[in-house]
């Protein structure tokens, strides 16, 4: 029998956080509810709605009672390694980080980028970037108050990184690309003068939808938690426990809804699996941004992309869409979903050319910040950039610089952790194959559940437990490390 | 030019109220989301989070800054007749309610409330009542220690009809009602024998959808500001301006879907018409509930059973439904969905016996919160009291005593608006038609707007400017009477 022993301090403690983290729920559904739901109207009132609900939690949060009860709870001391020391030492992270920040600044992040991603939205439909930038410009006068709210941190960008991933640096990102660029470009070259043509459709959209649901029924889906729509640009979440939502963004000249749903359940499942105990609780998250996308990477290429998944799910494919693929054998198939082609959508882009659309977005991103790019010269600077990289004219700013919502939303500092997901993707994998054989075999019997559960172990249960780099050295005895990654592509691509 | 005035304690008192709002509109989304998208599993973490809400905007809006903000701005003087005096007004009505409840229960209340509202649904799916009587119970606990923060209210029931109707007393509804009762049941006599029968399908769902969409565009829904979607119990929601939700419930074995869709276009057109310098106050609201009644059953009865309406859009039906109304003329068509039948169910109810379901649930209200029902006679009480008011035979609690929400979501009081929403549309309405001149000839063209715009500027607009009582008088110039609803019903049934 065990005894209760939670002392009074780490009960109140919790009570504090199960408010936090219901008011980071309510958060989610008013951002899910205005990029799935909402009428195109409502997006002024809704900016109120979020800025509003921000300002109250952050408001709560920085108070002076969390500050003391972690100084309590640290003075009667507790097991750094336990899970009350994770719940005490990830609070005090966030409690330090968030009281840095005026409440007022908080909400009002969160009340521009709800205008700014109904503005984009409108943008980019126009293509339209010039209504856009006034923004854009507000978003990084914002960033750059934040940034100033941390005046120790040498590297602004550091400030941004932080907060997506404990303890990055920009030089860390900077040598960790520095060793991929050239790689890639190289790997680019190789396949400049490829002619593995794309698979002309037309994919009808509702077969798409069901192709869609068989894979994520495969993976371990069940609608009883879990739902999916379509949305202009895909993405998970998840409003509370037994509440999985990811959507998808479905186009019937291709096939790429697939990808983009095979990549949300892998952000899905990683919440879905967290220990229920750690609900409520800021460890009931997955620890940090480019870990949740080595897994919605791992779901999307390693598994989706892979020979074993295809020798399973082809001919279900073939089945639904006879017309577009009846006389495309398996092997063309593979190779073509597969093909390295340099283009225009990073959403869009094959494993190798992915990252080169990364870095471009790393490098402007600390331009913009620094000011060194002005925001009206961005598109100009974007497709000088994208010729000098990729190769590619960018047609339009809704193909270039409008593209992602991420600057409307304000997330700079985000988009370096996709391409370290893809990094970090490799060494878990690498790891789960030398402890589960062969898991090609097992895919192309349709089974998944295996890698799955063996993930939840190794990662997912362990919400934010562990930090990052803690995680990745748990599971695969290393840190970062970009060499396995290049290994898996110079397999696959050289 | 105006010179703005506007004192720095009525400024301070609207940002209070605008932060208030802006939780409310989160809740709303909440709950619209709980009932229209939450994966099933999603509803035990969904009642903390909108309990969490609700306990915060509560603590919030109760503190003794507002109290004190309203003495002195009561003590700095105003117009009662004006705005400004509107919103001192009823805030410290919300104000003196809401301060007699403990955060606490008013969060138990909304957490209470999610658990049963998922459990009622599963229990009239399988009509089960005893899964469900541990949660009505434990609604009913709530309700008599809501009830028992009022304690200088003789009549409990009392407390909750003020909730939902400022100033409306049991004994006025008991009189009203009993005015009412003899005539219904009169009128329900008279028809027994009647053999209009009901109009066999199936309508299939989509052919539904559409007709209401076309009925909806003709009434002035406007996509960008308003959606529609299926539930199993239709509601409107507004979650912020410019943000219009209704819901309805489709069956393919009959129409109702199209007088679900109208009621809520009521409910839903008050709420958009409201004047938009209201918005974030209390003032931006409906001014209460049988005021917001009374527009839906306008909508859904005088316009939408009315033979203009149908000379207009019978055509239209015909066509989307050849199968079962090609042979079917006009005439016989009105009177069969205008038909009084004694039947199970209150929402698909006839205008004459819609009455009698309403008196029905608010004599239980009374006797469950009195405890002179007891939960579990609850069924057999409601079977035998539907066999001797209205002849039915209830076969199943899924349509007998399970098959409203309400109760559910703790709902008591409310009942009794529906019912004077009624007797107050045909108040309104015998204004209308003399003011507007033949509406049905209007109607028969299609043409809805001049109705809709005389309503706004009545009614509509003035948001919760005026008390129920007030408003009734400037647009009718009498208090709520039943005698015109009686002429109408005579005239349209007798």
């Amino acid at each position: 029998m065990t005894v209760a022993t939670e002392s009074p301090l780490l009960a109140r403690l919790k009570a504090v956080l199960a408010e936090n983290a219901d008011l980071y729920h309510a958060q989610q559904i008013l951002e899910w509810d205005a990029r799935v739901s909402m009428p195109h109207a409502g997006a002024a009132a809704r900016a109120d709605v979020a800025s509003t609900v921000t300002q109250l939690a952050h408001g709560r949060f920085v108070s002076d009672e969390v500050g003391k009860l972690l100084d309590d709870l640290d003075a009667a001391g507790h097991d750094p390694d336990s899970v009350e020391g994770a719940l005490i030492r990830i609070t005090r992270r966030e409690w330090e980080r968030a009281a840095r920040i005026p409440s007022e600044l908080a909400g009002e992040m969160v009340q521009v980028s709800g205008v700014a991603v109904a503005a984009w939205d409108e943008a980019k439909a126009a293509s339209d970037f010039e209504s856009f930038s006034p923004h854009l410009e507000r978003q990084l006068e914002l960033k750059r108050r934040y940034v100033a709210c941390f005046p120790e941190t040498e590297e602004p960008y550091d400030v941004l990184l932080d907060e997506y991933e404990e303890g990055l640096t920009t030089a860390q990102v900077e040598e960790i690309f520095g060793r991929l660029e050239g790689e890639l470009v190289k790997l680019v070259d190789r396949h400049r003068e490829d002619s593995v043509e794309e698979i002309a459709g037309p994919y009808p959209v509702e077969r798409q939808q069901e192709a869609g649901r068989l894979v994520l029924e495969a993976f371990g889906y069940d609608p009883e938690s879990w739902r999916l729509d379509e949305t202009p640009h895909p993405f998970a979440a998840k409003p509370g426990v037994g509440d999985i939502r990811l959507t998808t963004h479905t186009d019937e000249r291709d096939l790429t809804s697939l990808f983009s749903t095979m990549h949300e359940f892998g952000h899905g499942v990683y919440e879905f699996d967290i220990d229920p105990s750690l609900a409520r609780t800021p460890l009931g998250r997955g620890t940090s941004s480019a870990i949740h996308e080595s897994q919605s990477r791992t779901w999307e290429n390693l598994v989706g992309r892979s020979r074993g998944f295809w020798r399973w799910f082809y001919p279900q494919l073939q089945g639904l869409f006879p017309d577009a693929l009846g006389g495309v054998d398996e092997g063309s198939f593979v190779s073509s979903v597969s093909a390295v082609r340099a283009g225009l959508i990073r959403g869009d882009a094959d494993e190798v050319t992915y990252g080169l659309h990364i870095i471009l977005r790393f490098e402007l991103e600390r331009e913009l910040l620094a000011g060194t790019v002005a925001v009206r010269e961005l598109p100009e600077v974007w497709n000088a950039r994208m010729k000098e990289s990729l190769g590619v004219e960018v047609p339009d700013d809704a193909r270039g610089v409008l593209q992602d919502m991420h600057w409307a939303g304000g997330l700079f500092g985000y988009f370096p952790t996709y391409q370290l997901g893809n990094v970090i993707s490799v060494q878990v994998w690498d790891r789960a194959r030398a402890e589960l054989g062969d898991l090609e075999e097992q895919f192309a019997r349709g089974e998944f559940s295996p890698l799955r559960q063996w993930l939840s172990e190794q990662v997912y249960r362990h919400g934010s437990r562990y930090r990052p780099s803690e995680l990745l050295r748990h599971v695969t005895g290393s840190d970062i490390d970009p060499e396995p990654y290049l290994r898996y592509l110079h397999a696959k691509f050289a």
